[in-house]
């Protein structure tokens, strides 16, 4: 989740509504960990944006953005994707629409370790292929891949706010990786 | 989803708010398809609870509800199985928050096939095996264990409405069972 | 599973020892079922083989074979899909080891309802997206694109053996088809 | 898997057969991390056994075992829970047959980074909730229960071999917990 830049999609809610909801309703959200894999599907690089917040402390972040009303996961999945990595990333879609988590982030003190000041969030979390040229737009200002050796490392791991650093390590779970 | 009774837990919304929120952004639910095993973990019988829709037409459903603001998934589904199941029913919560299947309802026409009039849910579905006494309250006028061969034949899907019936049957095809 | 021609890989074994150990030991399969999706990741087709048995009975199947000694999942998942399906298909292997299900095939009369008279074998099975040019390739007749809704109808269920028509039918449900 | 033990359950194979099979096939089999949920479904508490290996060094393990010839999965899965955790654990066994992972063992130098110097053995993994009575049978020498944050612990991590540490990472983030 971009926390700290203003929601460019806000779908039909004014700021001010988005507002609003963030304080009365859970938000639904998809986040992706970007990866490229090796042609027997191991997982040999992992995706991440670098971003600088507020304070202009730098920190690392997935593909994540809220899903619209009307909009299929899928469809926010491939927004997102290519909000966030550009138009020739070329993710592959999974075929199941079954996360390998679900993330829920709160307000702190949070109820399960992942944070959000701004609200309440769930996020469908997958695990995404890509094939193509990635490019980092909007406000990040760097996508970085790495080893999963290098992202469950401790410097990298202190990179990570809100509870992602250890998403991150439930992808690699998920995947099988022994590191 | 009740979808025809007023919605017992508005959490911090007023019916108008809420009403409001239906229209503009995805409402996150939980849906659990209850069910009785056998000592191997081999589903026995599956739980429907039986309704009346505003016309007084009779529809099968299954245990659902919102997601309140702050609240956990794994409270809600309990929350959820409580109202809908009694107080005595015993349910094993999942170990995992994966569900078996994520299901998004539109309003008609229906992207994904899954339809709900009211609003853009999008419901985490888990199969959640009961061990105690299982008692429908609020709306429902009867809870009815079947076989999963029953469930599955084509007078009781009929019964069902949105899709649920399709729901119960990939709920079935993740317990593995063969039909 | 090629249940009736003989195993062109029997790894280690000499052919009386591999009949040996399928009368004493669970066998460990791969089986895929090999898809083609569109670009948001939902299944348009499904590939199935059509080969003759022993009889001249035509019948229908997926991608299937054994794990070699000391070969990984992933390897034999790659090898018996080139097998298959031919060089040329660029097969997207899982990013996970998870199976969508295990299915376990036993002599008649099976206790799970999934069949293979020669063996008891256990398959771990996953929807494998294509994306090149597939031809059968071995004592395949045949490889045939269905849509979902194809292959879930009666008359292509019938021309399954051993329970694969079901076995489809929870890939599809795996994939979130509402048919 | 009691990897310095006698298999107690050779199945139709005399001990030289299954040494032989060892050294030519794949050996399937379960392997169960038995945990205590809160009534939420959170896990409280891991249970590891503790034993000691042939030059008497103390190692943890978990529940693990072979599947038998004609065996079904979830019959082997009891069958080894009840060896290892007594006739009063009351293991719950999961309502699917997908487990969270499935680890591949082979011999050094492994393309995992699991090991099993006997042999290449391939482990359906389950989290399976136990509510009863445990008490550590056959030659397992104490049955301790630790918090998620104890077993990933650096000291607890270095007590298991051949890559179990890791699997119990595994199955705990696949509960979501985040440590």
């Amino acid at each position: 989740m971009a926390v700290r830049t203003p929601d460019p999609y806000p779908g039909w809610l004014s700021p001010d509504d988005l507002y609003e909801a963030r304080n009365r309703l859970p938000m639904l959200y998809v986040e992706a960990v970007p990866v490229r894999l090796d042609p027997l599907g191991y997982v040999n690089e992992v995706g991440l944006l670098l971003q600088a917040d507020d304070e202009g402390n730098m920190m690392r972040s997935l593909v994540s953005g809220r899903v619209l009303y009307k909009e299929t996961i899928r469809a926010a999945l491939l927004r997102h994707l290519e909000k966030d990595l550009g138009a020739l990333a070329f993710p592959q879609l999974p075929v199941s629409p079954v996360p390998f988590t679900v993330v829920e982030y709160f307000p702190s003190p949070s109820q399960t370790g992942f944070t959000d000041e701004r609200q309440h969030a769930v996020a469908l979390a997958y695990v995404i292929p890509v094939t193509g040229e990635c490019q980092p737009r909007q406000d990040a200002l760097e996508l970085t891949w790495m080893s999963p050796a290098e992202v469950l490392s401790g410097p990298v791991q202190m990179e990570f706010v809100g509870g992602r650093g250890e998403l991150v390590r439930q992808a690699l779970a998920f995947a099988g990786i022994a590191p």
